[in-house]
């Protein structure tokens, strides 16, 4: 592991001190390193600095310092390749970066010997099509979602999954995750708890009009088709929370397994248990 | 009962025929009619059009023919006037349009022979204030709701109950609700039914991100405040499914008690546990 | 006030330690003290322990040192006489006992010299009818609850709200609760919060095999009635988790407000809602 | 397939006229029928009737006739024999008995001639310990439930995954259900739908006392231990609604996939999203 990329979350109050450590820390163990255009800034390290964030599908390894927002943003910028992510949590603890910040460079040593467990998760993808064009394709480790506008009141989509009619959900919206997103925002939908190990699709109806519209999970093999039918949507889909795509009547989002992974590096001592007691606060009330 | 005014959703199948059948019928029992633009165009009856709104404020009796947002809108258009309202359902029955439309004479020929019973519902005011400035005032029957459009993530609202922090809600929205509005947004997104005679405020989280956070219901005498607390917002404020208002950073909304009734003509027969029933398909599954 | 009962939970580790100092601190302000017989025998004062638990019923005072399982029991032997109760929690916290073990004496000192906030509580009272006959009458302060045992399986209960039919639930049980009681079994069967100073009766089904089914809120002045309507019950009432009564087929219950209230001495300081964020944990997960 | 064995259930009303002509017409089609003893009085043909259940694990086909019920009991008298079980049900349409009474012989011609889908689905093997000792073993194709009988408040239930504790349950119960069984009391108690198809074990609590405690979905392959931890219980295993295991504190509960599967015969046509529509009651409410 030679080329290091590290993306961090500037607005995160530990930010720049521990940029500036680490950089220092791999400098040291003669590692090329590259930064983002925010990070480079933050610490005044332009040399560093990539010019196409392209560079990053090259590296060998690459540092989120953030929250599950910045490591979902990495994988954004990866387009699917499958470079190790390393995720480190600014502030407390997060589903996806489970290394705190106290942990870090007792987890980068280990790392960098090749001591590491890899984790790989599945992925979604999501493709638009209006009438028989394809009109955009992207990528979501969490989620795919599918909301109305503040202007619209419930909008209706008619879901598939493979050839087969499932229901129109009457909504405010529709949460397509993963496993790995099950504890994201199909959580607070009402959705279960899905081990991310389980290969896994998740639909959760968000305020489902019809009571007994309870979540639905299917095989990750499943191709789901979901259309707006709704006559005037002021729908949108957003990808992973981070990427915004404005939907039409009659769109028709198809919604499959991505052809790749996501690798995680996970600490060995941790379980996915342990983080949903901590992160849940499953200590119990007394 | 002399002066009638009738709303009409003239999107609905049966509206024309039901509206013409109406007219003629009220014509008959010699009552003086207005019908708002919509409805006039429809049947052809531009002699009965009213220019103005105002004048369904200074009618004895209003008929509401379409489904519960036909009468929600009514209610928005008498202002706070106590006009009783005769909610009839097009399609199939509503929680605030019991009547159907087999009913429609029976009933009309009780209500005009002064026979009927009349609900009193309490609504609620919302006003916004920026600042110190208050911004506009506005009435709900059944809901205001606060969501956050598709652009942005969780929102955060501050709520307060008279002059005490309730709780900070990180969540997707927060719908603040009477008992008769029970029924509508709330019931979907996880809250309870509450029975209309309950003079109580509802406030039921969409989404929230807080798992413990359920709905929480005070006294309809309470003033609820809440303030957006979220950085970059992309909020608004929803009355009654009908009418937004954008809403920024810092915005506080204050909802109580509106200063006056909505006054429902419910038919005798008709109870408000077998329209439950009903429309939630309470028979059971076998 | 002058006679003043203590009611203690003997298993709560801090309760011998705390009752001997609270005995000796009532008697050095000169005060009647009774306590029941597990109390007395716990510190050795059997000089104080009451043959009939009746006396307590013309206490001025009645101090509860346990949890809310405390509290209730006291309740329950009050019988229905108005006697104010001290709430003290030998743990953390509770939703009727709000006084932690620092308040104290804090509080009593407060309490004996006529500075404190008084809130009367609804109960209700529960009655047993099989065929014509009255068979026993029992109250509760939080819930009147109905569940199968583990040798049947879903149980059914038709409902009425007063004159009213409202729905045959078919579920593992139903319990009716008061709004002091929604923090208690109901919130943990899906029920909302009701703020304690409204008078309402809260029905919510614990796993009801319709899905649309939600929990129901109706005045405190209802009467409601559950018939069972199962063909071989194993099926019981509970009180407040305390006072179990085995029920047969076609026996009613009678549920409806009690005729006097629980009257509970509460901090001036502390708020409701206080409780609340304390207790469902409302902090926020980050 | 020649050696055909028929279990009814009696109590359905439409038992008795089924089971005659059934009979008649496998007759006809020269096969070798076996009844229980039930079936076998029902029908007056006591020359059918097997004296011992176990000759059922020798069939080549059975014939549930009755709900979900009389196929789950199917099951529990296989003992882990592989037969291909047809589920008719003589009311509407169960998860399990998809075939309808007016679908039978239709569908039966066409299974006797070898025209049929087969549907494998996991079960779940339930070993009680007791200290060292391993009490019994018992087997389940939708659900072992641990539930708190009337006499107890809440339980206390530890929870292991594989090696790894998960957490401890305060709750009434807790229902470990399959794929098959999300459908039957994991539903009801606030769990999502899990396609059968995906070999996967469920953990739903029902009425937990921490509110964050949600549904989990683990991997097929894992197994659950659960240790019962209350002080004082009066809890008890129950297998598919049918198989009652009293349960004593310090008992562990292993659960894992059953070493072998239950075979289901499917009619061709009909989809599992089109059994959830019509059980479920998915049409929407309008």
């Amino acid at each position: 592991m030679n080329r290091i990329g590290i993306i961090a979350n500037p607005q995160k109050p530990k930010a720049k001190e521990t940029l500036k450590k680490l950089v220092s820390y791999l400098n040291r163990k003669r590692k090329s390193i590259i930064l983002d255009e925010a990070s480079a800034r933050l610490i005044k390290r332009s040399q560093l600095r990539v010019r196409d964030n392209r560079a990053y599908q090259r590296c060998d390894l690459i540092i989120a310092l953030g929250g599950d927002g910045t490591l979902l943003r990495t994988v954004r910028m990866l387009k699917g390749r499958e470079v190790p992510i390393l995720g480190v949590n600014l502030g407390g603890l997060g589903f996806l970066t489970e290394v705190t910040l106290g942990e870090l460079y007792g987890t980068l040593s280990n790392v960098l010997a090749g001591r590491y467990r890899l984790e790989e998760r599945m992925g979604l993808e999501a493709t638009l099509y209006r009438g028989k064009k394809r009109i955009t394709s992207s990528l979501a480790l969490n989620d795919c979602v599918i909301t109305k506008g503040v202007l619209s009141r419930l909008i209706r989509l008619d879901a598939f999954i493979g050839k087969e009619y499932l229901t129109t959900y009457a909504a405010d919206g529709l949460i397509i995750s993963t496993s790995t997103g099950s504890t994201a925002h199909s959580l607070s939908a009402g959705g279960p708890i899905v081990h991310p190990g389980i290969p896994a699709i998740i639909l959760t109806p968000i305020c489902p009009h019809t009571l007994s519209n309870r979540p639905l999970i299917v095989s990750g093999e499943e191709e789901i088709r979901i259309r707006i039918a709704s006559p005037h949507p002021d729908v949108a889909l957003t990808l992973d929370g981070q990427e915004v795509i404005k939907l039409r009547e009659r769109d028709v989002i198809q919604i499959r397994k991505a052809p790749f992974k996501v690798r995680l590096i996970v600490p060995r001592k941790k379980s996915y248990y342990q983080i949903l007691r901590k992160k849940l606060k499953w200590g119990g009330m007394t």
